[in-house]
């Protein structure tokens, strides 16, 4: 793992975001509640929320951190679903490992429930919409 | 979990594909060996192994399985990479999400391990190209 | 751990239950929703079926298992929640370790939900109610 | 997981306990050493330090945290096994999970080892005895 | 990982055994049950099972398998301890890695709890003294 | 856990040692890339990286720690490989057994990568080399 100056310790955050693309025939059946396996959206905040937590037991060169926060949020849209995921922390390196991981997982976890009724989803747009705190200082997301 | 026949445990393998696309820059970089983090490709590769093992401890409502085999690779292409991990089991469940977890993970490590030159990367097209074995028969995916 | 004669690998089930009790001030707060960490039956249920996937990796002499099917069940009561827990598999040793880790850490991560609101919440009465399958063959606890 | 404010890290400490009722049958041969899985009480002792480290890898909102100090003590009384853990952190949030943790998964792995012998047990009477250090101040169980 | 055949699921064994090398003033202390933190042997006997549980995840291509029987021994010699462990399993792939992780995590469970009185501890000979069953046949290490 | 003292949380670092003896056959099939599982020396590092970070879940008295840099070298020897690990942290215990866990998991990868070609390799040496800060000060190994 790289090597981390241990002064920089301070509040850092990050946003990541991503969708999945699911059929419209689906959305309706999850949008009725049809799902077989249960309560899809919150079976996958949970699932988004959860994995942050182990993001450096899964990338292998990242360090751990103790989150002080984590959210995801999950948006029903015309296409599918739109994640979210913030994160914040005042360990020595950046959360934008934790955001993006809590989104992808976020995602697998609606591919997982939705699965049996479409096979053709697609995860996608995956991205770190802003960062900031740490050495590298501030990103954010030119999204236009 | 959704119920499972305790019969038909059979040959099951799934595909799945996906992409990081990274600026040029950062791609010059990595195909020089410039990255400070260490081999960015045989990196993700493991990491989407690994992963794959872990796919029930991930995904709450996930059979765990034993798989037989998994692999994953990494192409080098003009915007970045092209990711590919294909799982093998004859376990009662399939193994989709298993190859989408490794496809997934293998992309955030390398995002990962980029970052550093590039944040503007984004992940994405996370999709099974084809499935085969179980009650639910054979899926292959219409790409063009 | 015991050693498990290759042969027996048979349909197995146990079904565990357990109790939180709770105050009638924090259940009205419960049943109304005002709980600020989120959906705290969901959650619990969730966290249940997923730590009975990791039965063996908490309990030290626990074997290994695939499970065909995990549930749990969360019932507002009177004084709190009564929970209760079924697992299913054909592996070569029982599920009541499985079913009764459920129990306990959906109870755990009720406690977590709602402590904020009331720090003596008890939990209780993790019991097995029934188990069949094995060597040991079928148990069905007296109730009464 | 709930909002943490970045300042607040401090001494903190919790102490929480259980009960596992056992048969007589069963408590003698435990006291005689003839469990055929070998060192009970040790085991389970184990089993309780290791689970509270993976608190936040079992309940989904629980903040993972560095614990200074966890032990478990396990007495045997009349009716069975009295549990009892303390743990403490500097952490930024409570360790109340934590201790809780430990005594479910001490008396989990109580019931594993003895289960040869009697089914009947029961896990009862798991709450938290006092907290103290942090937001919500000391907090002291009314136990009589 | 490596490709199994579905056919060859059949019953595999493997023993391994290592040594940790202890000072006869540190090892004078372990046997006066003078080291504080607590049963030395026991803890590294139950760390060791454990451990054998989870090669699949610490060994990147080592493949995930249940295991009906894992025991480590630990025998206190002249010099140190002398560490042996067995496997069975009747999973697809052999037991080797299983049994070598089981005595390389004893043998680092053993140095943590003496380390307080002799850093100087040294780990080694960890070795597969015989394994049997599947594809690569029966093997008998020379050990004269 | 052994209790630790909430102030001394500063700069610790810790260098461990090992090797895995192999024989030339073997030695020459590595050299040449003729191993097929792949980049033997590469998977042997990545996995002693990761499993420094899971230090705690495996040595069960272990404190969790944050680990600022772990880094893994690999050196191709006449009789094998030497392993060298290094470990920082700015936490309130040691990393000793960071570094050493790190140094026998890349041995015990090494060994699965290469076992196919030779079931005789032995793993040893595995040692701490030095260490500092902390309360119990500096150790540097008498190696000659």
């Amino acid at each position: 793992m790289v090597d981390v100056s241990p002064k920089d310790a301070t509040a850092r955050q990050a946003t990541a975001a991503g969708t999945i693309r699911i059929s419209h025939e689906a959305m309706e059946l999850v949008r009725k509640g049809r799902i077989a396996k249960g309560n899809v959206v919150e079976t996958a905040r949970l699932a988004g929320i959860m994995a942050a937590k182990k993001t450096a037991d899964l990338v292998p060169l990242c360090h751990s951190l103790l989150l002080d926060h984590v959210d995801v949020e999950i948006n029903d849209v015309e296409t599918g679903f739109e994640i979210r995921s913030r994160v914040h922390s005042t360990g020595k390196t950046g959360v934008e490992m934790e955001a993006l991981t809590a989104v992808s997982v976020a995602a697998l976890t609606l591919y997982d429930m939705i699965k049996a009724v479409d096979r053709s989803m697609v995860v996608g747009d995956i991205r770190l919409l802003e960062k900031s705190g740490g050495k590298s200082g501030t990103y954010i997301r030119n999204e236009k």
